[in-house]
């Protein structure tokens, strides 16, 4: 997964991951592309030109009330002297220009505001609304809140569970079932060798501070960020020159090494924020949880950052499985541990996630995909690298286009992207609100190929929600130096193939003679020439008889013979390719796309009365934790019989619902049905017939008892529409709706 | 989860469980029990007798022959003295005796052999097959195999992992659907005070020995069973005496305190296995994985051991999201871990695993189950106490007659054994092969109510695969303590009910004067008197002025006048009752499920020309991890057409399949899939009509080719039975069937 694991592998940023490259680019970093990066990392950066403009007015200003308020003083210190007109004069200059200056300080402060927070009180008040729907209605709850909790651990209540599966069982129809993928289910244990190989170990840290008398940790750049940002957004006085100097900080932070963090630390004279004591110099903290396998206290091991390592390590049986056929995906479902030093940002940064893995394998000379042509006419919204460089947004761009102008890498790829567009979308992830941005170069690593994240917008701005990546072939390559098992494939040809083979044979003998005891490095240096080396080496010896020749291990030009080495090139019979497949990786963080999900889903609207706002999530069917409730009108016999054989109808079709006896008003179940975002209500108000209900345009049908069950399962199922459904059937108006809708 | 965390919340014996009391039992083990355990921990137990008559004759035998012997060298010391016809007469009587004693031998052999193993060779075979084809067909995979694996860990490839995503769906709906049941997921990383309230970090251990000079780690009880194991089948010269106590050494094992089993390990002289060397005294280990949560180190987290404790410390949120009313359960799917001393048993004794666990809440004043009446008529196998204490089989028990009779302590316990019955024979356990065992009173805590537990047979015996606990209120209560919050129900009365409440006052002032210091004891020992023992005051009080009264926490006993406390009893009204909801625990060990279906699914029948035997899974539809194959029958562009409108249909019908297009005969591809256990097989011979072949019958019917789709999922999702459709489609007759069937 991509964005739980940049760090280790691709030792390169990622915006809402936890990554952070150890190399040092704040001095370094080239302007465009930290222009480019501001504009991602802050919302604010379209504005930043008029904002630089308004602080500089605003310096203007100041200076202007200050010399005035200068020359005032002189006047009053003159005495007498001055004439009283004139020092009344100044004193009103004065004031005018205190009033000027407030006026520019009052323009800055709206400007900072709205870019800094992106409209952020009324984000924060929607993200409230959200969250307290869903922490009443037990979405998700506080892992363990009778003890008062561990910060970034939550649980999923019943709906929220219900979601949460509902959402894992269309990834598996939508992704395992349709292409035909192999999954597998790893351990979450995982021994230490496995996650060295993987770079786990040395490289999946974050930057942390101690407060030094407390012991009280911190992610140093969250640290920095914080500082930066308050800056910004409520220092008035700040020249632009540093307002543009704190954002870039802000714009690399992510790049920043720990001497850099710790420098800008000490400079700013960031403290410890609960304490104010100084802190420590910011050091790496491994993100992964570790304990130790079997008694002896001997062997360490970890929970797993990312599920995608257990299915490298299986390739070999995954290819045999497959019929030693590329390409094939395996893909994985389970939880992912990342021990993060301060959790923030609710359910989005959490100690503890599921994730749901893709690993498609690939031959790297032929990433054609045949289903391609499915996905070609998908239109939506890409941010590929040049418009991030050019400081432009998101542009909607047809799929096969992005593929055939080269913009995304290969068929593959897109044909992933063109799939993840799909699955978020018919889960009821808003289009408009979802873009695919692709990595920079300077946060890909150098062996991948294509990145792109699939970037969800809610209340906490773009969120990685998705990581598309080719990844060559890395991580097989690094499993098989570990393991020393290679992790390849084949590929047999019809018939052999004629190759030309460099051939260098050192003659030992001669090299001993010359070198002694530095004959090794020399012999290895020989070995080691490219074709076009030894065939120069090799004209340079027929024409001369020797030539020098530069052996890196002695660190010094040596002189070679004709007769020390053989150089020629051969003509074999292959019969077959023996290579590493590329790795494209699709890796998607559920709950994040949950989490977005609900805020894309969440909307109000008055009760009946207009005295109260009432909430509704307006999931799809098949993300809809419950499909339907049942409500028996009011409290009789007839009715609740009735309702015992739709219950038993729903459960033998296996439909999750519920049966709501309480003898409050149908208005009010509604109400109470509407805010968990079940679609559909059957009302109970004939011993023969009942009403169903489709939530979001409040319309009802009227459809006989024994039919209930499957225009149900129709329409949860996606088989029927409520379109289709209300042509089918009589449409019903309730009683208080007779006022305002006419007979259909 | 019962045979998962016996150790903290019952602290007494699991079989196949890690359980090991800690109470000192060797002794004390009363014959009854003892022998009743024995026969259940070896199935030698119904060949006890006979086997004691043997080791009798043998050791008979053996005297008889080192008499003879002792005679025939006094013969021969003798010299000439002795005659020659009386010396070889003896010889030859040494001779039959030793032939006597050599059958005895070999009888005895055969009886432990036989009773040892149970027919061990032959189960050892059938496992290997088993295993042999489930890890060549990737059901599983040993984890981490290119870096040697880790003992205790395995993944599930392809199949297995489509295997148990079936079970788990199937256990959703059967389960939560059905029951309505409040699901909730909830992390694995898990801070120490809760597993300090349930009693995992004082008490989930196993003893353990090391090799003094290697430091390897053994189970202490492992080594004791194996040595007692190995005399028992290997050594026949072991008197009926001697084979007694080991036996008994084998049935009490369970309940051996760490000095009791340090002391037999030192008695018998076991020591290393792989070294000879001489082993420590045993010491308790935690089998929790520990781990630190957050970077300072300082808060102590472990992996769950279960997933109950995750519903118990929600009990307050859930009884509300329930509108608070009483009987609901919640449920919970997830990864528990155990870090086992050293695993064995492949499958059955892993590292980390997958329970799916339910918390029944129940006002404990009505155990009573609406849906009871359901399950009453079910009849299967039950082995209750009074069977296994008088050394009798499981026998056939209808469920109705065990609740009525108080064999099953009540109705909601009682209907989910019935409810656990039909789960495990609708996934295809084998109903000969399960029976449903009650724990002895040794075996349950004090406070558990009653404990069954689903065992299935296997190659490695009776497996407890499902534990359904009545726990009473003891986990409740236990976080209630510690955290502070009360977890209760309420019960509201209709009308308030008068009640007689026991008030106690002690007068602080004369009890002061009495007892200065020791006053506060004096008070709590007052105010802790049960009803009885205070009226009992109240009338010597009254009767003479004064009492004796033992303070515990003094020591002794002190006198109470009539002035230092009042006790009453007075009449008060009560408006709700307030009580801990009782627990009732069914706890499903899905990968124990998982694996013994595989054994009772697998079977081998001959091949077509019976050269080889076939391997076949039986699965049920609803398990099976592919629910149909689709071959083009040979290959041509027309049945290539025929195969991709198939594959549409069926992914859009959310069938998971595989088209084989591999050149091979369709016998072989049949027989391909029957080894993975693909209930059906769509063969196309036409472009618009195919064949589908049943895997076990392997009758065929013909089906248009729109058609398929429907069929097939009418027949896996249970709507339609291969009767159902073979009566309504027109069977075929394959060519190679023709000689042995006639057309239908």
């Amino acid at each position: 997964m991509v964005f739980m694991r940049f760090r280790p592998r691709i030792f390169s940023p990622s915006l809402f991951g936890p990554s952070k490259p150890r190399t040092p680019t704040l001095a370094a970093s080239p302007p465009a592309a930290a222009a480019a990066r501001r504009r991602i990392v802050s919302m604010a950066s379209s504005t930043t030109a008029s904002e630089d403009a308004l602080r500089r007015a605003l310096a203007e200003r100041q200076a202007a009330v200050d010399a005035q308020a200068e020359a005032v003083r002189a006047l009053k210190a003159a005495g007498a002297a001055a004439a009283k007109a004139e020092v009344d004069a100044a004193v009103e200059a004065l004031k005018a220009l205190k009033v000027e200056a407030g006026a520019a300080a009052r323009r800055l402060q709206a400007a900072v505001g709205a870019s800094g927070g992106g409209g952020g009180a009324a984000r924060e008040e929607m993200r409230q609304a959200v969250v307290n729907t869903l922490e009443r209605k037990l979405f998700y709850i506080p892992s363990f809140k009778i003890y008062r909790g561990v910060a970034g651990l939550y649980d999923y209540g019943p709906p929220g569970c219900a979601v949460k599966a509902n959402v894992l069982a269309f990834w598996r129809q939508h992704f395992v079932l349709e292409e035909n993928m192999l999954e597998v289910d790893c351990p979450c244990v995982t021994p230490e060798v496995v996650l060295k190989a993987s770079g786990h170990v040395e490289k999946f840290t974050d930057l942390m501070v101690k407060d030094e008398k407390t012991g009280t940790c911190y992610r140093a750049d969250h640290l920095l960020k914080d500082h930066c940002k308050e800056k910004l957004e409520k220092d008035l006085t700040l020249s632009p020159e540093k307002a543009a100097e704190l954002k870039h900080v802000l714009a690399v932070l992510d790049d920043l090494s720990a001497d850099e963090l710790g420098a800008k630390i000490k400079e700013y004279g960031i403290v410890a924020p609960d304490t104010k004591n100084p802190l420590s110099d910011p050091y790496p903290f491994n993100l992964m949880f570790q304990t130790s396998i079997g008694p002896t206290g001997l062997n360490v091991g970890y929970m797993r950052p990312e599920t995608a390592q257990g299915i490298f390590v299986n390739f070999k049986d995954l290819y045999y499985y497959n019929g030693q056929k590329l390409p094939f995906a395996a893909a994985q479902i389970g939880q992912a541990f990342r021990n993060e030093i301060s959790p923030r940002q609710g359910l989005l940064r959490v100690r503890e996630f599921t994730l749901a893995e893709i690993e498609h394998f690939v031959d790297p000379e032929d990433k054609s995909h045949p289903k391609f042509v499915d996905v070609t006419d998908l239109e939506f919204l890409m941010f590929p690298r040049e418009l991030q460089l050019s400081g432009e947004s998101a542009k909607l761009v047809k799929l096969g286009e992005a593929v055939s102008k080269g913009t995304v890498n290969n068929e593959t790829l897109g044909y992933f992207i063109g799939r993840v567009y799909l699955f978020l979308t018919r889960l009821g992830i808003d289009k408009n609100r979802l873009r695919f941005r692709q990595h920079l170069p300077n946060e890909m690593a150098h062996y991948a190929a294509d990145c792109w994240d699939a970037e969800i917008e809610c209340s906490y701005g773009w969120i990685e929600c998705v990581g598309i990546a080719d990844r060559s072939a890395y991580d097989l390559r690094a499993h098989s130096d570990k393991s020393g098992v290679p992790l390849v494939a084949h590929e047999k040809f019809s018939k052999p193939r004629e190759v030309e083979k460099l051939v260098i044979v050192p003659s030992k003998k001669d090299l001993g003679l010359a070198f002694k005891g530095n004959q090794k490095m020399v012999v290895e240096a020989l070995e080691a020439m490219s074709e076009k080396e030894a065939m120069d080496m090799k004209a340079a010896l027929e024409s001369k008889g020797e030539t020098n020749f530069q052996v890196c291990t002695l660190g010094k030009d040596v002189v070679i013979t004709k007769k020390m080495v053989s150089i020629s090139m051969e003509k074999k019979l292959e019969h077959q390719r023996v290579f590493t497949p590329s790795v494209i990786e699709p890796s998607f963080g559920i709950g994040r796309i949950i989490y977005c999900l609900f805020e894309h889903s969440f909307y109000t609207r008055p009760s009946k009365s207009e005295e109260e706002q009432l909430n509704v999530f307006r999931f799809p069917p098949i993300v809809a934790p419950i499909k339907c409730t049942v409500f028996p009108l009011v409290k009789n016999q007839e009715f609740d019989d009735a309702a015992k054989v739709i219950d038993k109808a729903l459960t033998t079709a296996g439909i999750s619902h519920i049966i709501d006896t309480t003898a409050i008003s149908i208005g009010r179940r509604y109400a109470r049905t509407d805010e968990i975002g079940v679609p559909f209500a059957v009302t109970v108000d004939s011993a023969t017939s009942v009403t169903i209900r489709e939530r979001d345009s409040k319309e009802q049908i009227r459809v006989g008892i024994d039919e209930v069950a499957s225009v149900v399962k129709q329409l949860t199922d996606g088989q029927s529409t409520w379109a289709d459904v209300s042509f089918k059937y009589p449409s019903h108006i309730g009683p208080q709706d007779c006022l305002v809708s006419s007979i259909a």
